[in-house]
C-alpha cells in the first residue's frame, strides 16, 4: 500500500514542507529508514536524525524548529506521536477493509448475514447460522449448524466454530482456531477400553472477546464453556470443556485450563500455565509462566508462581535455597563430622 | 433444533403427562431451566424442583408421586437418568448424521469412497484414496494420495492427512488435527547448518482412535508412527515421528512425545507432560501433568510425577521439603552456630 | 506407488539378480519385510537375513558373496546404503512432485506467480502476492495481500499466511501453521478492559526455513518478527512478535518465545522451553527441553536446564539433591538431637 505526503497531510490534518507528490510503502525508525519509508520525530533528543535520515517523508511537531538543511519531506502536525498511532490504526483498518461475498463459498439457504459483510472464498456457512451486522469471515472459515455471530465480529482464515456455538459482539478470532471441538470425556470400561461420553452443549463467547491463532475452546459436555466479556486469549491455548474464564481476564500462549475450572475476573496469566480441572481461581489472580495451578485459589489478586504454584514470594524463597541445595548439604556433613569429633572428646 | 413433548415420548418410549404439543430446543439444569427448556429429575432429594421450575419438560421416572402442582409437562419414563443420556447420544448424533456430497469438492478420478458417505464442500480427497463406508469427511478436510480410511471414520472441518498414511475403522479426528507431517529430522552440516532427512514413513491409526483438535502425529523416518486401538488423544498434542502409542491409552491436552519412544497400553498421561526421545513407557503407567519423562520407565502400572519424574511418592515427599527449605536452612546456621560455641566451651 | 526390480536398477544404476519384473510398493526392514517389500542388507553383519528374507527385491552391495540360496530378487549397487538414501529423497520428490494450477482455487488478478508453480484446490492467493519459480501451494492455503514468496517455496495444505509477511526461498512450511497473526498486544484501561494495539508490522522468514505444522508466527507490533536463514522449528511452537531467531537455530515442538526476544545463531532448543520476553539469549545456546529461561543469556555456547534455568551442570547437582531432601532433612533433625545431648552433659 502506498501513500503520497499529500494523502497523509489530508489523513492526519497536517502541513506538507517539502515535495507532496513522494511516495512512501513503509514504516520505518528514522536512524534506520530508507527510501520509500515512512519515519517520525516525537522526542526532541534525536533531532539529529532529522537531518541525516534517508526516509522521503518524516512527520514531526509543528512546533519543530530546524538548525540544518532536511533531505526529506517534512509533514508538520500537532503531535507526531498521537499522529503515528492514528495511522497505524487507519492503515490496519485499511489492510482489513474486507467486504462482499467472494466466490466460491457455501452459504446455506437458511443462513442469514447481516448488513456490509465479508465472507471470503471457500467459506462454509452451514445451516440456520444467524450472523450479524460488518462480520469478516475470511477463507476457509468453517461455521457449523445453528451457530450464532452478533455484529463485528472476525473470524480470520481458517477458523471453525462447531454447531450451536454463540459469539457476541466484536468478537476476533485468529487463524487456526477451533472453537466447539468436543470435550475430552470418556467413561473406562471394565476390559480397558473407553466409552464416548456425548459432549452436546456449547461455547459462549462475550462481546470484545480477542482470541490468538490455534488455540482451541471445547464445547461443554451439557450447558456451557463460557468466554466473559473482554478476554484475551493468546495463541495455542488450551480450554478444557464447561470452563468459565472471567471478564477481562488476559492469558499468553501455550497455557492449558482443564475441564469445568473457573478462572474469575481480571485475572493475568502467563505462558505455558496448567491449571487442573474442577477447581477456581479468584479474581485477580497473577500467574507466573509455567506455574501449575492444582487447588483452588480463594483469595483476590495475589501472584502465583511455580509448579505446583504458591504465593510468589514463598515459592522464590525456596528456589534461592533449592539452588544452594549443594552447598547446604556439604554443610551438614559438615556438622555430623564435627559433632562425631566432639562425642570421641567426652 | 425442536422437539415436542410428543416427539420426546416416542423416542423415549415414555408418556406425557400435560400439553404434548409444547416444545422444547435446550436442556437445563432442572434448578436453572427457562421456557423452552428440557429438565430431568431423576434424584428424589430434588423434588422441590419439580413445582418451581420454568422448565417446559420435564421427565420423571415413572414412580414419580407429585405432592404439589407441577407447571410443566411432564414425560414420565422407566429410568429418568438413563433416558437423558439415550436423548444426549440421538441429540448428538442428528447434529452429525450429515450424508451427502456437497459441492464445491475435490475428489480425484482414482479415489473410491464408499457408501453413505458425508463429503463437505470444499473437501480435497487426493489420488489413489481409498474411503470406506460411512465416512464423514468435513469440509476443508485434505486427504492426500494414496491415504486409506476403513469404515465409519470421521474427520471434521481442516482436518489434513498427509499421503500413504493409513486410518482404522471407527476413527474420529477433531478440526485442525494434521496427520503425517514430516518427522523433524535434520543433519547437522560442519556449516552450522542443517540437511533435511526425508520422511518417508507414514502413520498408522487403529481402530477406535479420537484425536481432539489441532494435534500433530508426525509420519516415521521410515515405517511408520503407530497409534494403537482405542487410543484417545486431546487438543494440541505432539507425537514425534516413530512413536507408538500402546492400545487404550489416554493422553490429555499439549503433551509431547519426542521421536521414536514407545508408550504401552493402558497408560494415562496428564496434560503438558513432555516425554522425551528413543525411551519407552512401561504400560499402566500413570503420569501426572507437567511431568518430564527423562528415562525409561520399565515397572508397569506405577505413578510418576515431576520434571524429571520420579514415582509419585518419592516426589511428593520432596517437594514437601522444598517449601520448608528456608526453614530448614535456618536451622542448619542455628546448628553451626551452637556447635561453635560447644567448640569454645571445650 | 510400485516399482519394478528393473525400474529401480536404472533409477540406481544397479544390476539385477532374479525377476526385474518383480515390484515393490514399500520398503521394510530385512527381517520384518514382507512380500511388495523392498529391503536392503548394508551391513554383512545381518547376511543371515538375506536367506530368510520374505521381501520381494534386496538391495546389497556389488561384492556381497551368496553363501546360500536367495529367494528375492536382488539388486547389486556400489553402496547399498547410499542407495537407499538416494531412493528416500526420490520417493519423496516423487510424492511431492504436484504440478499445475487446480480447480477451484482463487487467484486475485493482481497476484503473480511464477514458473512451474503448483497451486491446489481451494487455496486463496490474494490481491498483490508475488509468488517466485517453483513454489507449491497446497489445497487450503491462504495467502494475503501483498505477500511475497521468493522461489523453490512449499507450503503445506492449510498454511496462512496474513498481509505483508516475505518468505525467502526454499522455505519449507507444514499444515495449520500461521504466519503474521496479531501479536499480542493490549493496553488495559482503567476500568479493567483492554485497547487493542495494532499490529501493523510483519513477518519475514529467510531462506532455507522449515516450520512445521501448527505452529504460529505472530507478525511484528512495528517492524518485523524475523526467522533468519536455515533456521528449523518444529509443531506447535509460538513466536511472538517482534522476535528474531538467528541464523541455523533448531527448536524442537510446543516451545515458546516471548515477545521482542533475540535467540543467537547456531542455538538448539528443545521441546516445551518457555523463555521470557525482552530477553536475548547468545548464540550456540543449548536448551534443555522443558526450560524456563528467565533472563538474558550473554556466555555463548553453553548449556542450559531447568525453570528458572540454570547452567545445566548447576542444575543437575541441585537436582541430585532434591531427591535427597527428606533424607537431609532427618540428617538435621538427628544433628539437633545430638547437640541437645551434648549441650545436657556439659
Amino acid at each position: 500500500m502506498q501513500f503520497t505526503a499529500h494523502e497523509l497531510s489530508l489523513l492526519l490534518n497536517g502541513t506538507v514542507e517539502g515535495d507532496p507528490s513522494v511516495a512512501v510503502n513503509k514504516l520505518a525508525k528514522i536512524e534506520e529508514a530508507g527510501a520509500g519509508s515512512l519515519s517520525f520525530l516525537a522526542n526532541p533528543k534525536y533531532e539529529q536524525h532529522l537531518y541525516s535520515t534517508n526516509a522521503s517523508v518524516v512527520i514531526v511537531n509543528n512546533d519543530q524548529v530546524l538548525t540544518a538543511p532536511v533531505k526529506a519531506t517534512l509533514l508538520r502536525v500537532a503531535n507526531a506521536y498521537s499522529a503515528i498511532t492514528v495511522l497505524l490504526e487507519k492503515y490496519n483498518t485499511l489492510k482489513l477493509n474486507k467486504n462482499g461475498i467472494e466466490q466460491p463459498c457455501f452459504i446455506h439457504s437458511s443462513a442469514t448475514i447481516g448488513e456490509n459483510a465479508y465472507v471470503g472464498a471457500f467459506a462454509y456457512i452451514g445451516p440456520n447460522v444467524k450472523i450479524g451486522n460488518n462480520c469478516k469471515i475470511y477463507p476457509h472459515c468453517f461455521i457449523a449448524d445453528d451457530v450464532t455471530l452478533a455484529d463485528n465480529v472476525t473470524l480470520f482464515p481458517g477458523v471453525k466454530v462447531y454447531f450451536d456455538c454463540a459469539l457476541g459482539n466484536n468478537v476476533t478470532i485468529h487463524s487456526g482456531t477451533i472453537i466447539g471441538g468436543d470435550g475430552f470425556g470418556f467413561a473406562p470400561s471394565a476390559d480397558g477400553s473407553y466409552t464416548k461420553i456425548s459432549q452436546i452443549g456449547n461455547v459462549v463467547i462475550e462481546d470484545d472477546v480477542e482470541i490468538g491463532a490455534n488455540t482451541t475452546v471445547d464445547r461443554a459436555t451439557m450447558g456451557s464453556t463460557i468466554v466473559r466479556k473482554g478476554v484475551k486469549l493468546d495463541n495455542l491455548i488450551q480450554v478444557a470443556h464447561n470452563v468459565e474464564i472471567g471478564a477481562n481476564t488476559v492469558i499468553a500462549a501455550q497455557t492449558g485450563i482443564s475441564g469445568s475450572t473457573k478462572i474469575g475476573e481480571n485475572c493475568i496469566i502467563g505462558g505455558q500455565v496448567g491449571i487442573v480441572g474442577h477447581i477456581s481461581v479468584a479474581k485477580g489472580s497473577q500467574i507466573q509462566a509455567q506455574s501449575g495451578v492444582s487447588r483452588t485459589i480463594t483469595e483476590e489478586n495475589k501472584k502465583w508462581m511455580g509448579s505446583p504454584a504458591f504465593p510468589l514470594n514463598d515459592h522464590m524463597r525456596s528456589q534461592i535455597v533449592v539452588n544452594r541445595l549443594p552447598a547446604l548439604e556439604r554443610r551438614i556433613h559438615e556438622l555430623e563430622k564435627i559433632i562425631e569429633e566432639l562425642r570421641k572428646v567426652q
